[in-house]
Parts: structure tokens; sequence; C-alpha cells
């Protein structure tokens, strides 16, 4: 559509590469461009698809002397888009966000930034509405946005209390300096680690509680979730409410999947790009019904569950479309599923 | 095309259900079944997209009970194709051998069968030719054929002789029961490896000598390849040699790659399915000459090097399609390419 909302990308890594091809596949939004700091293979990628490549001033010359081809500044970016989606390393948005600012233009963030600095901390699915009027819009992290689904799927049953064990990758599959690589490590000691915060930042009112623990994995992060309803809970009820709802996909139990490898082994197979599953991938076999608590254990894409959301959060900035179709619409254009994964 | 050669996958495992996949984009080849022992996620996802499944015999009930439909027997996959294609985990190819040859049926093997239980082993570019007449045909292993195509890129040089040292991955990304997972291990600690004989294998005449480690890592293995020719021989010369070589891709010098994360992380970029690389790839970086012996450092893809190689056997043994012709056909079906890789 021509007259689709103009987006730049500030940043162009793990989560701005995956965000930018998202805004190509919408009917309704257009990529003008992509901002990135380092003359590297991304750069090269980018040339040869063609798409618009803005860098900082000063390192103008060492992009041209590495051959890549350069359309402008980061500032000229943000003054030729109608909305920027930030997603620069933690720390720098809000850096950035003068930038944004003084051109005038509405801004999406990644959970790295501190809740503090925008309008409202963002899940599609628990407060897309709340959007309308804001003009800075923080997507939380992709662990609290698992959780947020998560808990908006059953949120029905009535929540008591929820606990989350956290066993994060050490590092995305590109990242060659990261680790721990042979060692367990609490992130942090002390409990609650960030995440309840952060899941607090958009659902206040819920009772939770966090811990995380690095392990030397690349792949996804997996959750242990106990939950604690109003209600004895029985574990059909729970499937059916996984099964029905956007952007969550169960792993059956006759599939015998039982590990992130193997989840991801199958996003390869079904072709998806880049291997991504931006879904929630639940362990259909783990959920464990016993009177009001229910236990479950799921695995977060740490590279794309954050993608469709940053999609949503467009367009609830933009306030023409509902939440329902923001999602519809983003989904089937990402192919994104809900239900049995296979 | 209708009348395609009718080709059959014994045993859909990594490299089986990518040759599967590469005879579908073939237009003169078609699928005509694949076989599985076990009930897991990828026979869910062969019902799924509707190839027929053979399973043994004794382990329908399991499948049927698992809810996934069967096509029949291995031995009825056998007898309803013209050619087999043996992808079964290493020393199982030659125990099926008897059952291809009881039905007659031309069969290529992969390289983890001995080389004496085929009429020749096979790499394309090598030795395509010799075999016209063959019935039974053994694509080489992964770092054989990695090998192969680099001395066959650089053989116009005259090769004294070669020296490869083998850094090789653990294993691949889908397995979650293999090692090492904290160590170098010698892979054996006697030299040569094996490596070296399988390579004498195609190109019986060559002096070569290898050695390999194995490192905890899923993605690729790497090759520290030491070639002395005959005479001096110029970088540039090098580089021209491997960027007019089929299958044979350079990651250049301004693209900043020096990592198998780095060049996967490309494979998911270009939107490869499965983020596959069959192409061998070469960091020009890393190729230094200095009078008769030249460096240089390559990486291979361990899944799916091996897999346009399968298809080139299939009509090498059908015998109508002359090397240069498959290799071209294969190649641009698959999305293969020479040259730099971005």
């Amino acid at each position: 559509m021509v007259n689709g909302m103009k987006v730049a990308v500030n940043g162009y890594g793990t989560i701005g590469k995956r965000i930018a091809d998202a805004v190509i596949m919408q009917n309704d939004l257009q990529l003008s461009g992509v901002s990135k700091v380092t003359p590297d293979y991304e750069a090269l990628i980018l040339n040869k698809i063609g798409t618009n490549l803005y860098v900082p001033e000063q390192n103008i010359k060492k992009f041209e002397d590495a051959g890549i081809t350069v359309s402008g500044t980061i500032p000229e970016m943000v003054n030729s888009c109608d909305i920027i989606v930030d997603a620069t390393p933690g720390g720098y948005g809000t850096k950035y966000k003068e930038l944004y600012q003084s051109a005038g233009k509405p801004a999406v963030f990644q959970g790295g930034e501190d809740a503090n600095m925008v309008d409202l901390s963002f899940c599609a699915m628990c407060n897309y509405e709340l959007v309308s009027g804001k003009k800075y819009v923080r997507v939380v992290s992709c662990n609290t946005t698992g959780i947020l689904r998560t808990i908006y799927s059953l949120r029905s049953f009535g929540i008591k209390n929820v606990q989350v064990d956290i066993i994060r990758r050490a590092a995305d599959p590109r990242e060659i300096k990261k680790g721990p690589i042979n060692s367990i490590t609490l992130d942090p000691v002390e409990s609650p680690s960030h995440h309840a915060n952060d899941v607090k930042s958009v659902m206040p009112d819920l009772k939770i509680v966090t811990r995380a623990a690095i392990v030397p994995t690349t792949l996804m992060h997996l959750h242990q979730m106990t939950i604690k309803f109003d209600r004895k809970t029985e574990k059909i009820e729970v499937i059916n409410a996984l099964l029905k709802t956007p952007r969550i996909v169960l792993l059956s139990s006759n599939s015998g999947v039982h590990s992130t490898a193997e989840i991801m082994e199958i996003a390869r197979d079904l072709g998806r790009k880049r291997a991504d599953l931006p879904e929630v991938a639940v362990f259909e076999g783990s959920i464990n019904a016993d009177g009001d608590t229910v236990l479950l254990s799921y695995a977060v894409h740490q590279e794309s569950i954050v993608v469709p959301e940053n999609i949503d959060a467009i367009r609830a900035i933009q306030g023409k479309v509902t939440k329902d179709d923001s999602i519809k619409i983003t989904d089937t254009a990402m192919g994104i599923k809900r239900g049995y994964l296979i």
C-alpha cells in the first residue's frame, strides 16, 4: 500500500532485522529505512536487498570504505519516517528518545529500556487499547512477553499468584563473545528477578515472583511456571484455553518433543525464515493440574517473540485498527500460528 | 514432470529430509516416498505436508497409535520407486543393500557406509562421468566433500600434497544426546584420520594427510587446509579459481565474518530453508600464499553439503544428463551459489 505508514527501524541487530522484515510483510506499513553502526555482513545484505541504510554521520566514510552504499544519517532517517521502532542495544533507546522527540516522531522501544522512559509498557494481548493517545511505547522483553501471553490465556480461571523459574539461554546464535559457556549462573542471585516487575509494568495487579538462571545454550529460554488459581482447574481446561490463544502453540504429547533443540528443528523443517518461532511453545505433556495449582513448561524464542508485538505497537499508536484486527493482520502476514504446532 | 524418475528416500533424518526436499525441487525427479522408524515430530510433519511415509512392518501399529498415517512398508516403498537414496544411519545402508538388490533397484548411499560396499564413491565435480553403468554409488561424507570440492577447484595449479586439520562440530543442532559438551577430543588420536582415505576413494592419486578434533559446537565443521603446489601460486589466482567453482562461496574480507556462527546467521538472513548452506564457505582473508604453499580456512555445513551431491548421483546413475548440466540444474533448483556469498 503506497499510503502505508512509513516505519524506520533504528538498530539492525537480532531484533531490528526481524522487525524490518515483518514491517515489509504488512500491507498497511512500509519500511522507509534502517540504521546500522558497523559496516559488517548485515550491512552488505541490506545493500543486496535494496533497503535504505542510514548510519551515524561520523561512520559514513567507514561504510563507504567497505564498499557499502549509505542513504544518509540517522537524523535524516528519523525525519523521513512517520514512526520509529528503536531496536538499538539496551539503554541506547533512552539516549535516542531526545532525537525522536525533537523531530516530533512517535517511537516504539524494546524491553532493554527502562519502563519509566515511556508512556506505557506493551504486550498486544494485554493492553493494546491503552496505547490510544500515547506517543512512546515499550514492548516488554522476550521473557516477559512469554509470561504475559501465557497468563493472559489462563486469566479467566482467576489467578491467585504465579511463580516462574526462567532457564535462560546464554547468548543468541550469532553472538560469539558472550557466555557463560560452562556454568549455570543465577541471574541474579536475589529473587525476584527483574522479570516480575516487568510483568507488573503491564499487569500491575498480578501477584508474581520470578527467578532466573543462565545456561550455556543459544536456542531458546525455558519457563517453568506454577500458577495458583482461585478455583480447582482441570488439565483439559488449561489445554483448551491455550489452544485458542493467538501466538501460543502446543507441542503435542505424541510428538515426542522435549527440548528446545527439537522445537527449533521443527521451525527449520516448517521452513520458517531464520528458523524463527515467535509463538510461545507449550509442552502439552508438562501441564500438571492438581487442585487449584497448575504446572506448565514452555519455551520462548528470544530472537523473534517480540517481533509481532512491535508491529501491533505501531498500529496501536496509529490508533486506526482494533486489537483483535491488528493481531490477526500481523499473524496472518507473518504466518504465526495458534493451536498445535504440528 | 509426470514422467520424472521416482525417487524413494530410505531414512528421514538430518540428511534424508533435506534430500527429500531437494528431490521435490527438481523438475526431472519425483519423490515417491520416504521411510521412518520412529513416530516422532518429523513423522507428524510428513503427514502434514502429504509425503508418503513408509515404516518397518513391525512398527506400523506404533505409528497408527500415535495418530500418524502410514502408506506401507519399506519393501513396498522400494518396489514402488525407480531409485533409492539410502540416508539411514551409518552401517544400515549395507544391511538394506540386499533389499535393494533383490528388488533390482539402483541406490545412492551416504558416507557412513564402507567404500567397499559400492561400485564407486562419488563427488559430483570430481567423478560424475565414472558412474555411467554403475548401480550402487556412495556420496562421500560432508568433510570429504568439502575437501574434494576445494581441491578440485585448485587442481589446475598442480597439487603436490595436501594437509587438512579438521575441527569438527560435536553434534547436529537437533541432536540432544551427543557430545562432547566440554572437551576438545582428538578423533582419532592417530593420524591420518579416516578422511584422507575417504578423499582417496574419489581421488586415488592425491597425496593427502588429515587430522581431526571434535569441539563442543553444533553449527559447522572448520577445515584448516595447507596445499603445496607444483609451482609458486599467487593469492589472487586462488581467489579467482575459487570464485568460479560451483558450490564454493567466499566470505569477503570486508564482511568481517570470522566464525561459523556468523556464516549460519547469514544463511538465516538470506532466508535459506533450515538456514542451510550446502556450499563450501571459504574465508577470503584466510588465504595465505607463500611460494608454492597456500593456507586457507573454510567451513562445511555438515547437515546440507552432501544434499546436491545426492541429486547429481541420481542423475549420474540415470546416465541421461551430463555432469555440468546436472550440477547446473541442481544448483539452480536449490538456489546454490558460487562467488561471494554476500
